[in-house]
């Protein structure tokens, strides 16, 4: 089991050769130059990314990691805690739009207890790595101890570990807390120094009292905990989530073993906030699946520098956006590697 | 053989009792009211198009109908005319672009000649359907008559009339011809009324000169024939190309046999401003892929009231952005057809 630095230290630049090749290729493949866009794009990053030049991307998983918050006891969600559990089991029957997205693209679910509040029933594709049973109320106090955030990031690259054994190729972020934007939005506020107002969203559609109370929250919590921007350690454990951890843990190892990330909506993106804080060098492995249209998500990607695939006004989490966008960048890989170039096709090239 | 008049005649409105149906199924499905957004509306949308409260879309089709242009003449475009024909063959033996992300979505290609300047060897996958070996010099006179400009709505209807017979339950439109976004601003300017020099853009990648060249040409076709905006048969008569007006055709036709239509880039959505001309009842059924990174593509979008499902920055054609669109759509019905609503899944609803 490697310790945080380790990880940190295993994630190597992009490889510039395979990048070089990927391009290269692109501009011989029977297309006008550039006229894939962003698809090629994509191509060429995974080609740096995994450092082969005409990368493939057949074993796809979402890991979807699920934890409770105490911040729900200020009234922040539009649903009731008991759901969190609800949501696990709805993953596990494969009745929720996760499943259904992924079963769609071809990609596998895992579903992850980081921490929920209830013990789980174990069963078939339920991985157990609980921290604790949710986070305490981080407008009274941290959300958790140093120690507890430091357990949530290992236990989320050990999920990883495991899955870079049975060979998967790419891994997309997802989701599941009830009241989990709360402390999404408290990670984007003190991690880009905007104001709660100009982040918080309404979530799964809390009403506007419950909007104002869930502002008050997050500005709470920052003043009471004064998060160090710097340290994302301190960031995740004064006002993150298990799950968020886990996240931020399962981006490093993915990217220490050279491994695209394609991190989901506003809770995946502020795990995202926690990894590079953690480790700058981890944000060439990102792809950014869509922009949320939950407020504040447009913060996190600016300060990410991370363009998103989709836009489709989505703001479900649970890795949904991650599913479909991970669909795009396979089909982009598919373009690289099984279109004809020019040579072989016999199709005369651009007049000078 | 239905004649023109009676394929517009034969357009239904959406099924307004299957788009309510599929709205009140979403919204007791396991997720936030509204948290899937687009996804959301493509499913109802297909739902009232269908009229199926829960529409699968599993024989998915791209027509890539191809033709050629006799304004290539004036230097408009960076590829000589001889590889309409070249790419009709890399599309027949599977290396281009469409082929791929065809192959990626569970999609077939059909290709179509509508119009290929040369004779094209018969062979498995390719329809024939050519009106004629290219389109006149639109500069000098009409690049068609008005006959050839029904017989191409005709003969794309005809070719979907036959994909409907084989099952087909979503149609993606898809071009091929070189020059042929000279053809397709001038549609763009004559319909929308702007100005050439705001729609002409760079094509497969004219320079400077030719994209001056371009835009001298769009202008000398508009002042020579002066199409009537209000007469899409006029239009397609005087500026457009076969392809343009088999693509037209072939919109019409699915929306007759109430089939969604996928309408790819740039030239697909001047074909799709003939279709709407022609029948304004069209457009509900109309689902604009992509919005293509060429310059006045904008416009057209706008002037249809179509917002695109993606934004990849690509200007291809092909279908390219069809065939990844349709991929979305077809998600978006899975998510309505397949996903546990709340009382399934056991799972709480929203607190009020």
């Amino acid at each position: 089991m490697r310790t945080l630095e380790e990880w940190v230290n295993a994630i190597p630049p992009l490889d510039s050769a395979a990048m070089r090749a990927a391009a290269e290729r692109q501009n011989i493949l029977t297309k006008p130059q550039g006229s894939l866009g962003r698809l090629e794009q994509l191509s060429i990053q995974v080609a740096g990314i995994t450092g082969n030049p005409r990368p493939r991307l057949s074993h796809k998983v979402i890991t979807t990691m699920a934890g409770d918050h105490g911040v729900v006891e200020e009234g922040v969600s539009a649903f009731p805690q008991e759901v969190t559990p609800q949501m696990v089991y709805n993953f596990l029957r494969g009745g929720a739009a996760i499943n259904v997205l992924a079963r769609h693209v071809g990609a596998r679910v895992v579903v992850v207890d980081m921490g929920v509040a209830v013990d789980l029933e174990l069963q078939e594709g339920l991985v157990i790595k609980k921290v604790a049973k949710g986070t305490r109320n981080m407008t009274h106090g941290p959300a958790m101890t140093r120690e507890q955030a430091l357990q949530a990031l290992l236990n989320g690259a050990s999920v990883v570990e495991e899955l870079i054994g049975e060979g998967m190729d790419i891994l997309g972020t997802g989701d599941m807390g009830i009241g989990n934007t709360t402390p999404s939005a408290a990670i984007a506020a003190a991690i880009t120094g905007r104001a709660p107002a100009a982040i918080v969203g309404r979530g799964t559609g809390v009403d506007d009292a419950g909007f104002y109370r869930k502002i008050a929250a997050v500005e709470r919590a920052l003043a009471v905990n004064r998060p160090d921007p710097k340290d994302g350690l301190d960031v995740l454990s004064k006002v993150g989530g298990f799950e968020i951890g886990g996240l931020a843990g399962a981006m490093l190892a993915a990217a220490a073993h050279r491994r695209p990330v394609v991190v989901d909506g506003f809770i995946s993106t502020a795990a995202a906030l926690i990894a590079v804080t953690l480790a700058p060098h981890v944000r060439p492995y990102l792809i950014a699946a869509h922009r949320s249209q939950e407020q504040g998500h447009g913060i996190m990607l600016e300060w990410l520098g991370l363009n998103p695939v989709l836009d489709l006004d989505m703001r479900l989490g649970e890795g949904t956006g991650a599913a479909l966008a991970m669909g795009i960048v396979e089909g982009a890989c598919k373009i690289l590697d099984e279109m004809a170039t020019f040579a072989e096709a016999g199709v005369s090239e651009k007049e000078e």
